[in-house]
């Protein structure tokens, strides 16, 4: 049997959703083995998330309010059921911490399938597509101090890589009117950043994000402090597929032919 | 850091939908490696697919129709989208073949995330769970020949692992009253069979599955073989989260303490 060759992701009939590779699931486990290393190393726990997610925890979350032009429902037979597609991988840390008092900051990595519902599909912009979070809970200068060390080494480590990213502050897409606010609160108070590097000629997207959620998760899932004040929250994403778009258009699409320097980054 | 130890799944608070640690996801890759070795050995490809697939794709293979009951549709504001949940793994092979002739049989692997839509929780039947099958595609005889020979492959696997199972023929639960005619042509023509394991005690259920699908989806995806007949398919599934239940409960919950031919097989 001679190895399958990496080709360009297999698009499938629906726009936004692929079909991997055997070669490219290599390049993804080698990135996600590289941010366990590097983001992830003081985690306590590493999860694997499924693709759905108890309705409930979107709608607690705050999701479903803010973004219900992105999220996809699980129904059948035209009914609506009690799960959704897992929207963000860390909406699955939160619950397994529910009611819990921390002794000390903890870490927990996390990966899974998500889904944006999004309406078009360019380059990078999938509907189904994987993350890899790290999740940090602990008090707001901890979370915060986090948030700046991991959105540095993930700067670092994308140079490494030959990925220029260019850091900005994040712009969600909220939902409607009461949207617009979120939004303009969360570049006011500059809690999310993202680095964008280009995954095509002309498209620039966000392939990392680090979010300071404040006490919103913590209250919500009754989470708190050795102090017993709501826990603050903090996490850094990578979007996988984006990532792997990225090495490519600096690279070209053949890990083979890649710099030594980013190949040796990536084992 | 301390690695995460091996413990039972995560359970979240929706039932059939399963968080897994770094230790349970080590023995899953473990499996998968040692079935693409065993199973797939001569296959041309090994695909990854997504959760999610194209609706039409659900449709044109029978399922929508076979199993209405099972199948999750993803919806977005009530509505629903060009998106269903996938309900097996191989259905994201056959649209990557549509109007091709084979130039001799061929043989695909695929891992995904499934979704069935069950209505009761119990030890292994999961609503959202991975499934690894291979796929192949040929002439009626090779498909049948390579169906038989792979539930013999997958039995002596099993032994092996020290996970008896029973073979027996597959009783899908097809829906309603035409449902109830095609479950008893699956049983009269011996086109499906099972290895049920114990996965819990008193709880014995199908952990691998072997299906001729004779020319069914050869004819509505237009795959031909050499003699621009409509190619005949076969199929092998293993039910991941199901196949570590079962080993847990032969041999107990951690790895370290399976037996030597047992972990010997899983690497």
């Amino acid at each position: 049997m001679t190895p399958d060759p990496v080709v360009p992701p297999v698009t499938t009939s629906a726009p936004g959703v692929l079909v991997t590779s055997a070669g490219e699931e290599e390049v993804l486990a080698a990135v996600v083995a590289a941010l366990r290393r590097l983001c992830a190393g003081e985690a306590e726990r590493h999860l694997r998330a499924p693709p759905v997610l108890d309705a409930t925890v979107a709608d607690r979350a705050g999701y479903s309010t803010s973004f219900p032009h992105l999220l996809g429902a699980v129904s059948r037979g035209g009914a609506v059921t009690d799960l959704v597609l897992t929207p963000a991988a860390c909406y699955h840390v939160y619950p397994l911490y529910e009611g819990r008092v921390l002794a000390a900051p903890a870490e927990v990595s996390v990966l899974a399938d998500c889904h944006r519902q999004e309406a078009t599909a360019e380059p990078g912009r999938l509907r189904s597509f994987r993350m890899f979070e790290t999740v940090r809970l602990g008090g707001a200068a901890d979370c915060l101090a986090w948030r700046d060390d991991r959105l540095e080494r993930l700067g670092h480590w994308l140079r490494t890589l030959g990925v220029p990213a260019e850091r900005r502050p994040a712009n969600d897409p909220f939902w409607g009117r009461p949207g617009r606010l979120l939004a303009s609160a969360q570049r006011a108070d500059g809690l999310k950043w993202e680095l964008a590097a280009d995954v095509a000629d002309g498209v620039r997207q966000a392939v990392v994000s680090v979010n300071y959620h404040k006490e919103h998760f913590g209250a919500e899932f009754g989470i708190r402090t050795a102090d017993r004040e709501p826990a603050h929250t903090a996490c850094l994403g990578v979007g996988l597929e984006r990532l792997l778009l990225a090495l490519r258009h600096a690279h070209g699409p053949a890990p083979e032919g890649w710099p030594a320097r980013v190949r040796d980054a990536l084992c």
